[in-house]
């Protein structure tokens, strides 16, 4: 991805490097590469920082540093301010999902967007929301709204990926196995059946299509593969090999034989 | 919130309190209090747990432990397991986005759903996925998957709150015209105060960021283009023309100059 079609994460005034690294971990996570700082408290380069990134060093390479918020977003023409806060100011407010689908809308049509996020000590102030466009605000507990300032890059940035995701939100994951096909299952329950008749499961006749029913219900739903079902033919065998011994006997090495 | 109206969280064997602590500060942001441990191997409780969960004591007094993954699993009818990584198993796998519909409509219909979640060394095992009906992987950056497990509970957590949330739909429409940058629009408000300072417009100084602020916020909220920041520069020249001329006057063409 083009460093410029994607929106700049800008943390203003935070104190902690390990939180300037867990909030570039979340960013690189969700393909975010842009970060940059107002007046970081303990200064920059921050080996804690680089530590607590985990390994996205592209991240923390890459990051620029502004004495104040408005040099930090002076080349941007939109700016999402995050805050989770009532405030006595105007504001129109979003979602993050619905931020993250206006942003690339703003991108594609050649905008350069930034998302900034407050300190940890105090969030961001009047004067910085004042900065911006559009408030995004995390849709949260109402009764406990307490996000970090990774935790809400995370989440901001977690919108920005999955808008534009095409993950199937569901798949069936064979691992080079294959589904069984009818006939191999059908063919099972053949197996079955004459073992349960062997064994007398069956002890009203009226009731054998309900009950036949009734369990290849319950090996349809499992979707078996094909060495699933050869699994459970041996299973059969393995249980009838019990046969004609009394209760508890467990069947020595030569008693199994592969011949039923 | 009804506790049964939810699903469980379920910690395998985490390691570091500050984690669990973080675990239980995501869960109450999304509204979930029920989380369960398996094999913490600092022993519980944990008083680094209690203090990274920022208060989100309802949680941590809450937690239950259990010795074994099983245990923990025993009296629930549909469990998840988060993985990012590929096993070697015949795997159903889901987005948390489906996952958390599929969890409501479950829960809805009286399930006990929980939700498995590996510790910080090696994530879930695969005895642990198989005791699982269903894999919820989070889609990320193929080239940097990297959550913490406390980031894996918020954003699990967070599709949990976000599918019973309402998002409301809206357009911003540009027809064409690009977008003023901060600086230009920054510009533009210094322009403005020392005009209006001129003019004696602010006769607090105590009210002076206040005033400011209130008149950013029009001129913010009007999303101006380049032309409009442009004109409204006129304005304020076309303003301050006017003085020492006596009310009502007009200026005359030849005393215009664009001098100020």
């Amino acid at each position: 991805m083009d460093k410029l079609d994607q929106p700049v994460v800008i943390l203003v005034t935070p104190q902690m490097g390990e939180n300037i690294g867990m909030a570039a971990r979340a960013m690189l996570n969700c393909g975010l590469t842009r970060l940059r700082l107002v007046s970081p408290r303990d200064g920059w380069p921050s080996e804690p920082a680089r530590n607590a990134s985990s390994g996205a060093h592209e991240v923390i390479d890459g990051v620029e540093v502004f004495d104040t918020t408005a040099d930090a977003i002076a080349d941007l023409s939109f700016v999402y301010a995050t805050s989770g806060r009532e405030r006595d100011l105007v504001q129109r407010i979003l979602t993050p999902r619905k931020a993250a689908s206006e942003m690339r809308e703003r991108i594609a049509s050649g905008g350069n967007v930034g998302i900034l996020f407050g300190g940890e000590r105090a969030g961001l102030t009047n004067e910085d929301v004042s900065l911006s466009d559009t408030v995004i605000r995390v849709p949260l507990n109402p009764d406990f709204k307490s996000l970090n300032i990774a935790q809400a890059v995370l989440l901001v940035a977690y919108e920005w990926f999955t808008s534009d995701d095409e993950t199937p939100v569901e798949v069936m994951e064979m691992n080079n196995s294959e589904l069984a096909t009818k006939e191999q299952l059908l063919n099972f329950m053949d197996h079955l059946e004459r073992g349960i008749d062997a064994g007398g499961y069956i002890r009203n006749e009226d009731m054998r299509p309900t009950m036949i029913r009734n369990l290849r219900a319950i090996f349809q739903r499992a979707n078996l593969t094909q060495q699933e079902v050869r699994s459970l033919h041996g299973v059969i065998k393995a249980l009838q090999r019990l046969r004609g011994k009394p209760l508890g006997y467990v069947l020595k090495p030569e008693e199994i034989k592969d011949d039923d």
